[in-house]
C-alpha cells in the first residue's frame, strides 16, 4: 500500500427531495451566487422551479449562466469568471451532470487566479485557491460531485484535459435518486460505463497488500453492472437509481484507490478521442477500455485471474490463465454490448486509422516520460496499436 | 437505500514518518495546543521525542495531559476542560489509540459548552461546537481517528456510553502503520475484532438494496480476519500492519454503512460489560457478538446466508438454510479462537449470572422503547438469553 493523503471532504445530502433544501444549505456559505447548469433538461422537468424557489425562500440571489454543454468548454468558463469577478459573487451552485460540475469548478479556480485558467489544465500551475462549490446532480457517473477533478476541452485548440486539486471538492453534493429516472437511457449508461472504467483505472495495478481496495473496487464494479441491467426493465425504480447513483460516486471518491498506482492511460486516450468527436465520454471508453485491458493483461496475470475470479466467478485453475483472463474480459464486453455500448472505433465515428498517430501524439504531449499509464507505461506506438485493435 | 447525510471529512496522512510533520499541519490551526495521550507506551518507543520536537519547530506551544486509561473516563476529561480554558487553548491533538482520541474529542465538546458535558452521553443535549481535534493514531480498531463518535466511562457512575456530532470529526488523522508495529498481539487483535464488528453492526441490516455497501462491507471483514492471521506471524510486516490500519479506518468512517438502518446493540450490551470488567472492548465484543448473531439470524436469513456465501464461501444451496448460518458463525468463532478471542462471559470475568438482569436493565434505560438495536429490537429478557447462551 502506497502512502499518500487521503481526503473525501464533500457532505453528501442523499435521498429524495434533498434538492428542496439547497437554499438553506447555500446560506451557510453565501448570499449571491451564480447558478450554473446546462439546458433544457434542468427547467424541463420542474428542477429549475424547486431550486430556484429555494434560493429565493433562502435570500439567495443568485445569476444565472446556463448553456453547459456535454464537454464543457472553455468559452463559457470565460464568462462565468467575469461574471462571477463583476458580480462579486463567491459561491457556485452547479446543477447537473460531470459536465456542468467540471464547468463550474474551472470558473471557482479561475476566478481568484490573475493568469489564464488554462496554466491549470497545462500543467503550469496548481489551483490554490477556489470559490466554493456546491452540487445538485443530475446525471451519475463522472463522480464529479466528489471528487477534486474537472476535465474540459478547449474548444478552440480542439483538446480536452484535466486539472486537480484539493481546492476543487465541492463543499457538498446533493443526490436525488429520482432526478435521474428521466435521465436518457444512453446518458445513464454511459455514466455507468464511466463510474466503472474510474474503478478499473484503479483497480488495474502493480502495488501489493491492497486488498482492502481490491474487495471494494470489485464490489463496485458488480454492483454497477448488475444495477445497470435492472435500471433497462425500471428506469423509474427509486431503488435502483438509488444504488448506481451511489456507486458512481463511490467509484470515484477515491475510496477505492486510495494506497494503489493508479493507470488512467484509457481516460487519456478516450479524452483525446473526444476533443475530436462529439460522442459520450462512457461510450469511448467502452471501446477503449476493454482493449487496453487485453494489450496490457500480461503484463501482470495475477489482478487479471483475480478479476476474473471475483467478478465474473471464472473458478480458479479452470482456465488456463490467458483463457480464463480473456474470458473474463468477453464477458465484459458482453455486458457491454448488452447496454448498447460500441465496440469499434467505427461505432463512434472515427474512421480514419490516418489519425491515430496524431491522437497517439497528443496523448504523450504534455508528459515528460513521453508515455501515458501506469499498470504498463504506454508509448505512441502502444497507443496505436490499441486503437487498431478496436478498429 | 435509506436518505440521509454522508460525511467523511477528516484527511488521513497515510504512511512511513507521516507524524514528523504534524507541527507543520497542527500550524494551519493553532499555535497553542493540549497534547493528549495515555502512557507509557507513547514515551517509551521515541515516539513522544518526534511529536514534541516538530510541534516545537513549528513554534506551537503545547501543554501536556497524559493519564488517559483504556476505557476514558471523565475525571481526567474535567481535567482536560479546565486546561483548555485557563490556558486558551484551541486545539487538542491526541496521540494514542481510540480511548485517548474519544477522551480528547469529549474535552473538545466540553470546552465551548456551558453546562456538563455528560449532557452529551445522557442525550439531553448534541454537541453544536468543538475545539478543532488532530491525531496521531498507535493503535487501530476503534476507528475514532475519522469517526464522529467518541465512548466514554463515568467511573463515578459505573456508566460506559457513547455520544457523537458531526463536530466532533477529527480535522486530520496521521495513520503510520510502523507506530502499531510495537501494539502488543493482543491489543493489536482486540482492534481488529472492534473493526470488524463495527462492520457487522452495519451489515446485519433490514435494508434492501445495498449491494454497494453489502460488498464493502464483506471486503472489508474478508480482509481484516486475513491480515489478523497474518500480523501473528510478521508483527513488523510494514504492509500487513498498513492493510489492518487502513481497514479498520474504513470501517468505521461509514463509507460502508451509509444509507442502512444499522444494529449497535452488541455494542451497547458489550458496553455495559466494559463499565463494570476492566477487559478490552474487542475482548468482550468477541464474546458478545457471535451471541447475538446465534440468537437473531432467524429474522432474516438472506443476509446471514449472504454472510456465509460471499465471507465463509459456504456454496448457495449446499447446506439446508440454518446449518449454511450456523456453519458461517462457528467459523468465524474459529477465526476468533485463533487469535486468542475468548468466547464465554466467565473468560472476561463475569462470574455471576445475577448480574444479567441489572446489566440488561442498564443497556435499555435511556432508551425510549425500552429495546435497543434495529435488525432485531432486543428487549431485556432478550440481552439476558443472550447474556445465557455465552456464559
Amino acid at each position: 500500500m502506497l502512502s499518500g493523503v487521503y481526503r473525501n471532504p464533500t457532505t453528501i445530502f442523499f435521498g429524495r427531495g434533498v434538492e428542496l433544501t439547497v437554499g438553506e444549505e447555500v446560506k451557510k456559505y453565501s448570499k449571491k451566487i451564480l447558478l450554473h447548469y446546462g439546458g433544457e433538461s434542468f427547467k424541463k422537468y420542474g428542477l429549475y422551479e424547486k431550486v430556484a424557489n429555494s434560493l429565493k425562500s433562502s435570500g439567495i440571489e443568485f445569476i444565472e449562466l446556463g448553456g453547459v454543454k456535454s464537454n464543457p468548454e472553455a468559452g463559457l468558463i470565460y464568462e462565468g469568471i467575469n461574471i462571477c469577478r463583476k458580480e462579486k459573487i463567491d459561491f457556485i451552485l452547479a446543477v447537473g451532470g460531470g459536465s456542468v460540475i467540471d464547468s463550474a469548478k474551472t470558473v471557482g479556480i479561475g476566478v481568484p487566479y490573475e493568469g489564464d485558467f488554462i496554466d491549470f489544465f497545462n500543467k503550469k500551475q496548481i489551483p490554490q485557491k477556489s470559490l466554493k462549490i456546491g452540487t445538485i446532480l443530475t446525471v451519475p457517473g463522472s463522480g464529479s460531485e466528489s471528487s477534486d477533478g474537472a476535465v474540459i476541452t478547449n474548444e478552440r485548440v480542439k483538446v480536452k484535459y484535466d486539472c486537480g486539486s484539493p481546492v476543487m471538492y465541492p463543499v457538498f453534493s446533493m443526490l436525488n435518486p429520482e432526478i435521474t429516472f428521466t435521465v436518457p437511457r444512453q446518458h445513464t449508461f454511459c455514466g455507468i460505463v464511466d463510474a466503472i472504467t474510474h474503478v478499473l483505472e484503479r483497480y488495474f495495478s502493480n502495488t501489493a497488500y491492497v486488498d482492502c481496495s481490491d474487495r471494494i473496487c470489485e464490489g463496485l464494479v458488480k454492483t454497477l453492472m448488475k444495477y445497470a441491467l435492472l435500471v433497462d426493465k425500471e428506469p423509474d425504480n427509486y431503488e435502483v437509481r438509488a444504488e448506481i447513483m451511489w456507486g458512481c460516486k463511490l467509484a470515484h471518491d477515491n475510496t477505492a484507490g486510495f494506497g494503489r498506482k493508479q493507470d488512467w492511460a484509457s481516460h487519456k486516450i478516450s479524452h483525446e478521442i473526444g476533443s475530436r468527436y462529439a460522442v459520450a465520454h462512457g461510450a469511448i471508453l467502452a471501446v477503449i477500455f476493454p482493449a487496453w485491458m487485453k494489450y496490457v493483461y500480461k503484463t501482470n496475470e495475477q489482478i487479471f485471474l483475480q478479476f476474473a475470479n471475483r467478478v465474473f466467478d471464472i473458478e480458479k485453475g479452470a482456465l488456463e490463465n490467458s483463457q480464463a483472463i480473456l474470458v473474463a474480459i468477453d464477458k465484459f464486453q458482453l455486458f457491454l454490448k448488452a447496454i448498447g455500448m460500441p465496440s469499434t472505433l467505427q461505432e463512434i465515428g472515427l474512421i480514419n486509422k490516418t489519425e491515430f498517430a496524431d491522437i497517439a501524439n497528443n496523448c504523450v504531449s504534455v508528459m515528460p516520460s513521453g508515455t501515458i499509464g501506469n499498470f504498463v507505461r504506454l508509448s505512441t506506438q502502444d497507443i496505436e496499436l490499441i486503437l487498431n485493435s478496436c478498429f
